[in-house]
């Protein structure tokens, strides 16, 4: 255990995700009605009842056929319309039936011809006719039973996402509750005697607006998480006790701070954690972020349905670190306790737009705004990656648009444009604007 | 106006597109507090009232010093802590004062020192006294008035989406209340005697279990759309005309209707929508998906607050079909209603794996799971696709886990493993659970 903060004692943040990642528990599954469990991790295998097709179905609109029975002029005998029954009809050589798309075969039909290969007669007497322009193999335009989906076959297993088509594919298979992992509730607070809530409009002498609050409960929202804001906690133990005591009494599985765990004689937040719970890490070889810390603490108040262990991440109080430490240890041991089979981060190759420093003690990550370029060609298609500008830890704007942190090693000397780095992506870029705009600001570069 | 049905008025999909954006229009703004706004579009430019940080503003802690005063031994004479007033504290030649990261810089001091690079001293008679090891430079480790943000400074414009770092960013300026684009309200309902609700456990002969408005629901969601469920219209003009007006009752936004438009007798939706609103076309030249709708419907019943128009999108039944047209066509709809300055999906070259045979009538959404491919070199980054398997569009286990439609051109032969095509992204790839048991399954590739 790292009680001691000693720079030797300095993790890489690969070790700390693992540290994290072997405490992190994953959430008891729950029994949630379909409708409630988008974006959840599965719980369970699942099988279909019953095949789909049920029943031998037409993939076209237009007359069910015997093949053998070739172009023609036939009489049409009935109609199978999607919905039918269509057990009482019996196809005999030499006559068709009118059939819908997704409408029964009926029996003796061995094969479908859609309605552009035919052409309306006029009957007698009523009688409808059909002239049938083509010949059909059998089985033509027909989805045999189970064609799409084996009766008993699984179609979802344990450990599946559950976006929208697999939603769609559980109602296909009569699922309505299902068993899933929860995400896990995250309770948040602020640190520190500088901080008023950002409501407040005129700041008096000494004061800043809490922004990390804010930021990580949506952070924390935009991984589905349930949440619990506790406010912000003066630095002094009695407060941030309060408020460590409020986390555990709602069962929270996370807890976030930020503020309090730097060098000053009123940082706090450590020798807590220390006190109350096993502090695993409290600093780590991070550009920005490195007082980062993590401890577990028992929730003996928890009854059965609670948590056994709080997890807690102190992060520092600089508005980027804070986030930057958020999407590099905190996201994961969320998607950890989500059930994830395989919590890693998103990482891509990207070519970097500008000169980047290199800082000689710490890797850094550095926000950037990375894109697909859409002049890339076939034989190089490639993402590039525009820095957002001043990386100082406190300069929430670098994080402004940022949907990715430039992996860059500790060393000397710089980074020059067109190399290519790996980046993590940290949000989502399918469905984010692209847009030239989006761009750093002229004349804050990367090297200011 | 595509009243004409017929082969030669079929669009492509991006001419479909290009009407459906010419179309829909952005939903004007609402104010909302800002910890209901993640994920919105700002309709405002914000600027910050205050400079960041307000005070001059310690990033140590540390001591504040004198930097012309040099290294040496000194009396601590104040202390300035962050949350401090500070205000009555003024440094003489000579002396310093204890600061902690964030703290303001008093009067006198233009440096501050770490307290790395110091050494804790006995003082005389309670008075602290600290070793300077140091020497730093005028300004050393202050960040200055407005560093991080100018009083007045715009920190997001008008368009801007809202993300959890730009939220932290409202908070830091005090923003409580936002102008922004509200996201669209979307009815969904499927059309089809043969449907049941998913909910029902055993089938009677010729039903299916309705799967798309499930999937629809769930995909609107994601794109954080409020949702209207109109469940089942049965194939029978009243039916449907009794939901259509409840989607009007509703103010709804966007109507996603499944089935009925294909070429059977009781295929009614297109003759509805051309009855009641403005089609604008009725197939578009892709696979699946061909018989995609596109209307509009002046809503009457609108009160000043509801839509003038209601957009609806007539989809194929298939849910395949379905769920591709929604990707293509609907999400960009989505995207304009909600403000989006640049609603264009996110388009990627990726490496195919395997042969993917071409359609020669039309251009092909091959579902397809990309992964960026951690073999990759920095001389050749690149994505790999792999083919969910048999591609018929009632075959919804094709879009299991796909998070890409590869864009294969009509044509004849096909694709060959290794060849690099264009990819539109369809899920969020950030947030996804890379895993290798994500492929297409053994013995169902696609070319069966
Ligand atoms: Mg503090
Ligand atoms: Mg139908």
């Amino acid at each position: 255990m790292a009680s001691d903060f000693t720079p030797s004692s300095l993790l890489s943040v690969a070790d700390a995700t693992h540290i994290v990642l072997s405490i992190a528990k994953r959430l008891a599954p729950v029994s949630l009605p379909l409708d409630q469990a988008l974006g959840l991790v599965l719980a369970e295998d699942l099988a279909a009842p019953d095949p789909l097709p049920p029943y031998a179905a037409s993939i076209k609109d237009g007359y069910a056929v015997i093949a053998d029975d070739g172009p023609g002029d036939y009489p049409v005998i009935a109609e199978a319309r999607a919905g039918d029954d269509a057990s009482n009809i019996v196809l005999t050589p030499g006559t068709v039936a009118y059939i819908t798309t997704g409408g029964p075969v009926p029996k003796g039909a061995d094969a479908v011809v859609q309605i552009e290969d035919t052409e309306q007669m006029e009957g007698n007497h009523g009688h409808k006719k059909v002239r049938i322009l083509r010949r059909v193999s059998k089985g033509y335009d027909i989805r045999p039973v189970g064609f799409d989906i084996a009766q008993g076959e699984v179609v979802l297993k344990a450990g599946d996402v559950l976006g929208a088509a697999e939603i769609g594919l559980l109602a296909t298979i009569g699922v309505d509750i299902v068993e899933v992992h929860p995400r896990p509730l995250v309770a948040v607070l602020s640190t520190g005697d500088e901080l008023v809530d950002s409501r407040v409009g005129g700041l008096g002498r000494g004061q800043i607006r809490d922004s990390n609050r804010a930021m990580l409960l949506a952070a924390a929202a935009e991984h589905r998480c349930s949440l619990l804001d506790l406010g912000i906690a003066k630095d002094c133990k009695d407060d941030l006790e309060r408020l460590l005591e409020k986390a555990l009494a709602a069962g929270a599985h996370i807890l976030i701070t930020s503020g309090g765990v730097s060098m000053g004689d009123r940082d706090l937040v450590k020798p807590l954690l220390q006190e109350r719970g096993k502090v695993y890490f409290g600093k780590v070889l991070m550009k920005p972020g490195k007082p980062l810390t993590f401890a577990t603490i028992e929730n003996s108040k928890g009854h059965s349905k609670q948590p056994q262990e709080l997890l807690v991440f102190a992060l520092p109080g600089n508005p980027v670190s804070c986030i930057v430490c958020f999407n590099l240890v905190v996201v994961p041991a969320i998607r950890k306790v989500s059930g994830w089979k395989n919590p890693s981060l998103c990482r891509v190759l990207v070519k970097v737009q500008e000169t980047l420093k290199l800082d000689p003690q710490r890797p850094e990550y550095h926000r950037a705004i990375v894109q697909w370029d859409e002049s890339s060609t076939q034989s190089s298609p490639c993402f590039v990656a525009r820095s957002t500008g001043r990386q100082i830890s406190s300069r929430l704007l670098s994080m402004r648009s940022a949907n990715a942190l430039l992996e860059l090693p500790q060393g000397d000397g710089a980074i020059f444009p067109g190399s290519v780095v790996s980046a993590i992506l940290i949000a989502d870029i399918h469905n984010a604007q692209m847009d030239s705009s989006l761009c750093a600001e002229p004349g804050k570069g990367p090297m200011q």
